[in-house]
């Protein structure tokens, strides 16, 4: 039977398990990457687990989060994993270098392979054909130390493209369109396989924008084929040796197929305040905007810089709107300013920023107090851009920068000049990896450096087969790990230290949360649909965690934030009726018995004393995830099986 | 008999007074300069003065400082400032324009002219024999209404200049050896003008660094002559018709002359923690360097950033330094963007910064732990950098450049590579003022736009007679505005925010000095020598103001401190005997009686009750400033004195 690509892979990586839809499989990482706002973590917990050296193909360590260093904090972590990565054979890309998926897709992306990154836009190298994989710092980790990833096998949706963009119509759009569909929490459990005749027209950039942005799905990740176009843009970055093809078997069968017309879209945003709450640009074009932001993981390649240059060429920024630019990487920073591209850009009354995801994970640029801000990064969720007033649009780079130029949402289309973008592809990347600093072949000479910010990550104890405490906070619906633990100019430089980050937890709906927790010891978080969509981070586990918190009861959960929850001892339970929901309110005093026996069994029982009512959740687990929840979570499962000490 | 610049352009701008050494006179100000740190504060006491329009030649408003934009604060700020310069005819430099001292060089300085600019680097523009003096926000608002600027007519040093620059010796050691041989107090009272024949060799951004640097000095300001190198940079500027011939007369009379050949200098540095504190590169070559920043007012021109260029063209950073680079202006960024120089900088591995103060005020790149930090910038004070363990050295470019190659500090006559800068000079700048927003010709229809942080200022109270307190902080020498209310990333966004930045009114030496204001309101502070060096920021008499501070005792005062305590209504004490600053403690209860009649006789009698002794302090005041100190401030004297409401 004929096998589509998502089956390839996984066949080829299979180590545990069997490929059977839903069950748990476990599989080989070839490679993995961290980023510094979730990296400090990983490389702790990677120092805890008692191994010299990684155990993949290539592990790389980003510095591209935290650069604004508004004290030492910043440059402590960039140390740290410097010297940490030295010493356990994992290269590392200096600040500066470029944004992780960017510098990834250029220069370490292997089409067939297997990667696990801790961040949740892992997915572009999807792009190019890799199976990449979003995760927690822990899972990251465990994967350098040569442990298999475990998933559950998903459910792969063919999206069909038929057709070619019009002009000034971008992969943006694609995606946007996808969103528009699916929504948010339309891919959880599931992996986006693009095929068609449509792809063909697609370059590698545009196919990566497509797949980092799937992490607003939900989606395990997405991938495209590698063809003709991939390997031309593998012979550019001069890394023929790592391409192969792969492509889906004629007769390959999907759990689904989605068919998207690329003649029929037109330019659209994501309007405030989620990715999936699409409009299309003519239908918003009277919203006056005060900022333009253009940059982040999903759009910030050669090839949109080239195209945002050539809009700017010659014309002027209105003088009521601040354009900030930020390209992805090094290799895009020095080409368009070798071709005279960034001049222009410049010219044009642009800022140019460093190449990182700067304001994208808010570090810098928040807008003004209800402002409105267009940019073309992945997600506009309430209060990521640092203010919590403004007004976040998710556009193309070629809305971007026509809105830049009229103060106006402006579709692309309705400019009064003609721009061709014929030329702007390269068959010759400049090349060069300099920044990327070689691990040292022996590990025992190197000193790991530790600044005082670097704290110790929290552990919790073993599970209890009884738990009584209060329902700290109850939230809606697609409360984000951005909700949870709030990643902003003032907090990402803590992210090496969870106690003072634990103060911080919800603070962007509930300042007193906290101290609602300490106050509580043991209590609970109720959540609605889709808990803990976006981010990878696993702070948003370890700050509830750091606060005491046992376990979550939700409508349903995120993929990567479920896990982290488990990997830190703290219990995801599901409605098994998702009505019971309006039964519990905040503060109610809530019991849980029988636990060790009811994790077993897919089934627990909660009595909230305060309403005199009980209701079931569901607790359906892998074996894997049982060791995990009784230990405390999974460091403590694997210390326990390896017998490092306590 | 003969005249000296400074003369001849004083006697062309008195209205108040005689040219009498050590008398007060009051001069026209010609044009005016704010940045964004003390501009809100600047345009919100503007705005109190009743006027429609500045009656200034040119007033400029630029945004250079707080461009990291954490919050909503600071985009808050530049749309007050975008707002209210469009409303009172002020021409507004849009954030990504540059430093204010580096465009207003390139596109606004003329020989001749005076300039008041609320930042204390203001003399920047002496460079090109522009008389430009830097003052708190009040008092360049007060020019901007078209009151004359009163100083006490200053001492005149020649600093006599001899011979040429050896190769690598940059224009930055020449005012690091005046800084060597005068301290950072030696300039009180005085103002610097240069001549000789080693003038013509330096071109007009060698001379602005030292002029810039030359606040270092605590000097009113520093001049050299409008010469044909000057003509030439004008030229090259495209502003011709601004252009005069400015030099001092064959038989000009000074009150010094100092005398630097040279030839004999060698490439310095300043070591930690103050700028005065002068080692030769080679002296301190063992020094293993963690940071290199390159930028600021000091050093970031054209001519800077292609010395620069040509250094690291075709090399490569250290592994273990991290170079971040902040050209001045749009000008320089779009000029070495063009040439080419950008890309080779960025091939070298250097980190581009927004063209903004930046790192130089602390606006982020915080040095890690104890880390070095080699600067061209112009302060290396005790915890400026944002990181109180750092070690901040100050150097010219050229140091700067090869230090990040070899990772020590490094004389660049030492390199084993040949440079030749004799090509990187320009007769034609690229010129586009389109980031220079022009004002409104009719001010009734402008709105001003004021966000949340934005508090109002604020003001004391008519003086009393007696006042009695306690002593709430004890100083040593050479506090810095820096010290008194700290300018880091953190803080400087709430620059308009007075009540909030009050609480960390000397935060960096003593955590609780603002809680104890609060605890024992009218309190004084005890400094010793030099106290209130450093930039201009009226936040550093406005927060005692706001914590209820009464008055100052020290031994001696910098100029622009002095100016704004006095402004904001604090009376400035100066010990009669230096040796009574030991009399003193901490929280000591003091008493001053008799004040009305003693600050116009120039003493006052301090009892220190705890200790049972009292002492005289000298208070020699000039009839407006008793006047400001009667009526509790400037503000207050000005609404008396023009009947605005209280």
């Amino acid at each position: 039977m004929g096998k589509n690509i998502v089956e390839k892979i996984l066949q080829e990586h299979i180590v545990e398990g069997e490929l059977v839809k839903g069950s748990s499989v476990g599989i080989r990482i070839d490679r993995t990457l961290t980023q510094d706002s979730t990296g400090t973590m990983a490389y702790l917990q990677l120092e805890a687990m008692g191994i010299d050296k990684v155990k993949t193909k290539k592990s790389v360590a980003y510095i591209d989060h935290n650069m604004l260093q508004q004290g030492f904090e910043n440059a402590d972590d960039h140390k740290y994993i410097q010297t940490v990565a030295n010493k356990f054979g994992i290269y590392f890309s200096k600040p500066g270098n470029g944004i992780c998926h960017q510098v990834n897709l250029e220069r370490f992306s292997v089409p067939g392979d297997t990667l696990l990154g801790s961040d949740s836009h892992t997915p572009t190298a999807g792009g190019v054909g890799m199976l990449a994989i979003g995760a927690g710092g822990l899972d990251v980790a465990l994967a350098m130390a040569g442990e298999p990833y475990s998933i559950k096998v998903p459910k792969v949706i063919k999206v069909e493209l038929t057709g070619k963009l019009c002009p000034m119509v971008a992969s943006k759009d694609i995606i946007l369109e996808v969103l528009r569909r699916e929504t948010v929490k339309g891919g959880v459990g599931k992996i986006y396989e693009y095929g068609g005749e449509g792809v063909s027209s697609l370059s590698v950039p545009q196919r990566a924008t497509i797949t980092n942005m799937g992490a607003e799905l939900g989606a395990t990740t997405s991938i495209f084929p590698s063809d003709e176009k991939t390997r031309e843009y593998f012979k550019a970055q001069g890394r023929l040796d790592d391409w192969r093809e792969l492509k889906a078997d004629d007769d390959a069968k999907y759990d689904e197929i989605i068919k998207i017309d690329l003649d029929a879209l037109e330019p659209m945003v994501a309007a405030p305040h989620s990715p999936d709450n699409i409009v299309k640009c003519r239908e918003v074009s009277d919203v006056k905007v005060d900022q333009v932001a253009i940059g982040s993981c999903t759009n910030s390649s050669y090839e949109d810089l080239m195209k945002v240059a050539k809009i700017l060429k010659g014309r002027k920024v209105k003088n009521d709107v601040s354009l900030v630019i930020a390209p992805g990487s090094r290799q895009v920073m020095e080409m368009i300013a070798r071709n005279g591209a960034l001049a222009d850009i410049i010219a044009s009354g642009a800022r140019i920023l460093e190449n990182s995801c700067g304001p994208c994970i808010g570090m810098g640029q928040s807008p003004g107090t209800d402002a409105v801000s267009v940019r073309t990064f992945n997600r506009n969720f309430f209060g990521r851009s640092g203010t919590n007033s403004a007004k976040v649009y998710i556009s193309s780079p070629e809305v971007a920068a026509v809105t830049a130029l009229t103060g106006y949402i402006t579709d692309p289309r309705d400019i009064d000049f003609d721009i061709d973008f014929s030329d702007i592809s390269t068959d010759e990347f400049m090349i060069d990896d300099s920044m990327i600093i070689v691990p040292a072949d022996t590990s025992t000479e190197v000193e790991v450096v530790r600044g005082p910010n670097i704290k110790p990550f929290p552990l919790n104890t073993a599970l209890e087969d009884k738990l009584s405490g209060k329902v700290i906070i109850k939230t809606g619906d697609n409360i984000t790990t951005d909700h949870i633990m709030p990643s902003n100019a003032k907090l990402l430089p803590f992210r090496s230290n969870i106690p003072y980050l634990a103060n911080f937890c919800f603070s962007t709906i509930d300042e007193e949360f906290s101290a609602r927790s300490k106050d509580n010891p043991g209590g609970f978080i109720v959540g609605g649909d889709n808990y803990g969509q976006g981010s990878s981070r696993e702070h948003a586990a370890l700050a509830p965690l750091q606060l005491g918190i046992k376990g979550v009861i939700a409508k349903s959960f995120a993929r990567i934030h479920k896990a982290n929850l488990i990997n830190s001892g703290i219990i995801p339970m599901e409605f098994e009726n998702p009505e019971d929901y309006d039964l519990i309110s905040q503060m109610d005093n809530i019991e849980i018995e029988g636990i060790l026996e009811g994790i077993k069994n897919g089934k627990l029982v909660v009595t909230d004393k305060d309403r005199g009512v009980s209701f079931s959740v569901s607790v359906v687990f892998n074996e894997k995830e049982i060791e995990m929840l009784n230990a405390g979570g999974k460091l403590n499962s694997i210390k326990l099986k390896k017998g490092i000490g306590a």
